[in-house]
């Protein structure tokens, strides 16, 4: 045992959870709320049965354990019908301090543990179904940092998250498939013989370009996307080699994420300021995205919301 | 040798070739323009070398040949850069009475065959590259059946393509990803879990619903497909089993068609009839589509459209 890991035990309160489709991020929280030790694996829902839950949690955290019981507050799939143990979903509106009450809690083998796994939320209605798992935590990690938060919040990724918030309430949401279109096309389509990585340093113009031409006309987006495939054949003025592939790639990254913003205008007030929330280079683009739309965008980091939502949960269910 | 080759040997006049990305289809036509047999491979431009296609070609109709040379005139992928031999793009604006000028002939071992490998279309300019190959050459067919075309044709397909024609010449043209994006989604998104095979009979009104949102709101469209997995979750008023499958492929195609509908509105004119060329089962989809929106549409089969491009093309091509 290392001086880190009796320090650790010695210090941990509690232990919060981001465990997803495709991997799994535990943190070790101290009394004081900071983050003490942190572990991740490619353990995904995607990858386990129910009951190898338990022993691949176990595997990661062991050394952190102390004598007495501990707390595990997850979020995301392994609460899912496919994943550890359902835990239903709660409905619009929801209150986003009291994600703890729909949690459920797996049977367990060890006595070493508790873990209660947070539910999603669901959305009914003709035109407005839609179901988020995680993202509610991360926007509990808004609730957590500006109490009574009210706004609008926008979470990229595969299935990018879009959120009205009333006084701490999520009222009303819809997902977006911006990232798995862009991953397809990239990868998979007629496009990816064009395609390279988007390198956002030597392309911001024609990303910031493409996002207004979708923006404003996301009626052409799949005329527009052959038309990549049409530039790569004729368009002499493009650059050669890998610059010429970033330079797709960044166009069809910004064609696809204008998409988007065309379809979320519905859900922004005219210079409502709009909280990003996520993973750094994402963010990064996406703030390249709504500058090209003249949006102004708070960021915060997706991390530090998903613990401060993980921290909230924790807290209510120990008050509970 | 059956008596039925023996009739096809007396009775050729030439060969019609449309040789694709993914395969072949060639008529054997008499004097009087007739086909009089017919047969296909998948032996297509992606599977084959340069000097895979002559023997391929012979393989399959060596019966057919007559003594005396025989001219085969071929459209589409075979003569693509990396086809058999490139023929170069003729540009916009094109006159399609006059595709064979763009003709090159492959050199061959045998002498039993003349080889012409018609020309694609492209057009350049900054919001307006395109390219199509095969395509010209059905919209030849319109010009062979109605000398001096004027109007608007829409080919659905794996990259439907939308053209105006001027007094026989191919002024505009537009590409629409639509097919392929629609396979994409159906086998290998997120959605592959919730759609199965479209079926046209039982979920017509639910085609036309998607067809007419996408068409109003194209700039939903990300958010709406998602909103098909979140229906499969959550909706209780959907069929159980394949009928289920079959209702949410109706709206993914309606959802993937309309989109394109949206995007083409540019290109019609209010109340025009837009004349819809292409095989029998997606043209009939399209026409629900054109239905929808109320748009009217003339129908043209694709086969009929092809053979008719090709005629006229050996025809100026036996004049020149």
């Amino acid at each position: 045992m290392t001086s880190d890991t009796v320090n650790i035990r010695k210090h941990l309160a509690w232990i919060a959870a981001d465990w997803g489709s495709s991997n799994l991020r535990l943190w070790a929280i101290n009394r004081e709320g900071r983050v003490i030790a942190a572990v991740k694996s490619d353990r995904g829902m995607l990858s386990l049965t129910p009951s190898e839950y338990e022993p691949e949690l176990i595997r990661l955290i062991e050394d952190w354990l102390p004598e007495r019981p501990v707390d595990v507050v997850v979020c995301g799939m392994a609460g899912a019908r496919q994943g550890w143990r359902e835990a239903a979903y709660l409905s619009t509106p929801t209150p986003l301090d009291r994600l703890s009450q729909g949690a459920v809690a797996p049977v367990l083998a060890t006595s070493a543990l508790r873990v209660h796994l947070l539910p999603g939320v669901s959305q009914r209605g003709a035109d407005e179904f839609d179901v988020m798992r995680g993202e509610e935590t991360q926007l509990a990690g808004l609730i957590e940092k500006t109490p009574g938060f009210s706004g609008l919040a926008c979470l990229p990724g595969t299935h990018a998250k879009w959120a009205r918030l009333e006084n701490a309430v999520l009222t009303r949401f819809a997902t977006f498939m911006t990232g798995e279109i862009f991953e397809l096309l990239a990868r998979h389509s007629v496009l990816r013989h064009s395609i390279g990585d988007a390198n956002d340093a030597d392309t911001r113009d024609t990303f910031q370009t493409a996002v207004r031409e979708s923006a404003r006309e996301p009626e052409r987006y799949t005329q527009r996307l052959f038309g990549l495939r049409a530039r790569d054949l004729l368009d002499t003025a493009l650059p050669q080699g890998e610059a010429r592939k970033h330079r797709l790639a960044a166009r069809l990254s910004g064609l696809t994420i204008g998409l988007e913003l065309a379809g979320a205008r519905a859900l922004m007030e005219p210079g409502e300021t709009v909280t990003l929330s996520g993973g750094q280079a994402l963010c990064a683009r996406y703030a390249l995205a709504f500058e090209a739309i003249d949006q102004p965008v708070a960021l915060f980091d997706g991390d530090t919301a998903v613990q401060a939502g993980l921290a909230l949960a924790h807290r209510s269910l120990s008050a509970g």
